[in-house]
């Protein structure tokens, strides 16, 4: 991609009403533009990444879930069914369509999970049974902030387990939670998981999985191994064994194991092997897709901007042309643009300085500058964002490192 | 993937709410299930369709435009503005929030994304710009039908282009024309451009497209070329030319070019080269994806079920084990299954039968066949879906076919 092509509208100022610096460096790299409270347009930059991330987190549930999509918009019979309808309060926003029928913003999905599942499965034989989908989600929050750190429109991956008994139920859940470490690995996170209580979802076992971020939200205490990991409200200083680690991180995902809960509410239930009714026991698992493009940059930034994981990356190199309209530096720039297959060239009038300080801010992981003098000596200045290593080598030394 | 661990509800009737066949298809091929009142929860099996046809639509149009993503959830502020807010009627959902501000499940985005090209783009060196979404859409029909394909909430890709003068808008809106057509030949479908009115967007020109179906809405008139096409709206049998073709379609795109309507109303205008002024002209170009589900299986089925075009399929192959638990039947399959990439093995323990059955359902392109008398005979059963034949050859040479 062409800078020339893209709609990156980069802010050089920090914006006054950003609190936390993933909020000003989304905004300053034209990331995302706020449309209402809480609620964000992704611009190109910001979407790639956003689909990255959905990505792996695609790929990795695919090894343990069928995908579905439940629709945006749900039914409150389901609701009232499970009993969650009153209970769940101002953060559910209600709505009303033309036929006076009340309606509303999912802001999870275990009620219209249950209600799939019991439609479709009968049988013993039709578990286990895990569903999970990717799907924008509503809640309400009285004071939306942090830009889409706490939105209220906000992309959520949430799956939902279906088991013959609590046992294979744990099975299930450490899955899932084995299955995070690894997502978290590949987003080139560090993610501890914690103990967490259940609150309003339900049940009796829970993980929160944070990432490691010196301006984290929670305080988080953990071992090494994370056998005894925990957040601050679950961590009581007196009774901790030695050796405890502390740290700070943001809550990226959170994990349940509620039993039947929902199953029995509404009257979800299969026919087992000797014909008896079973109600299958559950969990739930919910990944903040959108909020983590946030909580990545919380993790890993500068002074100058961003620094984001290949993994993640919009482009994996940027391409600047330090003296555009010299016929040498186009022709190469050209020519090294045609090679690299995930590369946004910056192509502008603009000055060499400028074109720098672009790329530092959003934070590719590679940059190769192109310019009258390195040209001269057979040469191109190829950057590591991550490290700052700057080193002049051939244009074949600088492919083969970014390869 | 087996279909032993796959949510895959098959229903062997003609559910009785489905009038048409992609609906009642969708229905039985355990595709999708309804929510609430045009509103569908997409399974397994309809969603891998959906996201093959939005990957497709994608594709093409990152060849001319640049994907964003903008929220469900619209502030009415930008509506007034464009003056489109009380006229809208009752097609709009029409929300109120937990601090009593209204906002609106957007049902286009005009005026959200010209709010995004005024904050972003100042000066005639920022245009021409086309920027497009898929985004799930809300439209409270009066009277939701046919399944997903008039249904309330719907994914559509929508791109919104902004040009320089009137010239340059025409020049985007024919490589929309173009590109349309180039997805509609990727989906495997024959699509016919038609002249359409512009309705309440607004503007002078206009397109909608149509795939060509037995079960169409509309009436489609036109000729080998296309050239002067149109619906029976625009039709007028004692002026058209002789010649003419007439076939019935399902409206699955509608672009216009709407010149300044809305970046005069919205005050979007950026500097041109002599210093002045100007408001570009813009145009909008919807694809209903989610309806495309629909119209290809109107388009393509018979009486056993759905005829999927490979480009769309969800899986290529359809895997039969005729004698489940059987040792050589068994090991057989899972050497084809390890062998092929995009592949549902029907491992279950029902009869023959309704395995052969269910794959006809379901439509997948290819089906093969293994059981004991073709092991013995050296061959396994071929069958294309589409033409209906079948051979028995030898493993290597089903597999070379389907390759």
């Amino acid at each position: 991609m062409r800078t020339s092509n893209l709609l990156l509208p980069i802010i050089k100022e920090n914006p006054k009403e950003a609190e936390i610096v993933s909020h000003r460096l989304m905004l300053r790299a034209g990331m995302v533009r706020q449309l209402g409270s809480g609620i964000y347009n992704w611009l190109p930059l910001g979407l790639k990444v956003l689909r990255n991330i959905e990505q792996i987190v695609r790929e990795e549930m695919d090894k343990i879930a069928n995908e579905i999509l439940m629709p945006t918009m749900q039914p409150v019979e389901l609701w009232q069914e499970s009993g969650r309808y009153e209970a769940y309060g101002k953060e559910m926003l209600r709505i009303t369509d033309r036929h006076e029928r009340p309606m509303l913003f999912g802001p999870t999905a275990e009620e219209v999970v249950t209600d799939i599942f019991r439609n479709a499965c009968k049988s013993y034989k039709d578990l286990p049974k895990t569903l999970y989908n990717i799907q924008w989600k509503f809640r309400d929050e009285t004071r939306p902030r942090f830009g889409v750190m706490r939105g209220r429109e906000f992309l959520m991956k949430d799956s939902y387990s279906f088991d013959i008994d609590e046992e294979a139920a744990k099975v299930t859940y450490w899955k899932h939670h084995a299955t995070y470490l690894k997502i978290f690995e590949r987003l080139g996170m560090k993610a501890v998981p914690v103990r967490a209580n259940t609150g309003p979802i339900g049940g009796d076992l829970s993980h929160e999985f944070h990432i490691v971020a010196q301006t984290g939200e929670s305080a988080l205490y953990y071992t090494d191994d994370f056998s005894y990991a925990m957040a601050d409200e679950m961590h009581d200083p007196a009774t901790a064994p030695a050796g405890f680690k502390e740290a700070r991180g943001i809550e990226v995902g959170h994990i349940f194991n509620f039993g039947t809960k929902y199953s029995a509410a509404m009257n979800a239930k299969v026919q087992g092997a000797d014909g008896k009714e079973i109600f299958p026991h559950m969990g739930s698992y919910g990944i903040g897709v959108s909020r983590i493009v946030g909580a990545i940059i919380e993790a890993s930034h500068d002074d100058a901007g961003i620094i984001w994981p290949e993994s993640v990356a919009p482009y994996k190199v940027g391409l600047i042309n330090i003296k555009q309209g010299d016929e040498a530096c186009d022709k190469l720039c050209e020519e090294i643009y045609a090679k690299l297959p995930s590369c946004l060239y910056n192509d502008g009038n603009t000055g060499a300085g400028q074109k720098f300080a672009t790329m530092d801010l959003i934070g590719l992981p590679w940059q190769i500058a192109v310019g009258p003098r390195g040209i001269e000596a057979g040469t191109v200045e190829l950057k590591n964002r991550n490290t700052g290593e700057k080193q002049e080598i051939s244009l074949e030394a600088a492919l083969s490192k970014v390869a």
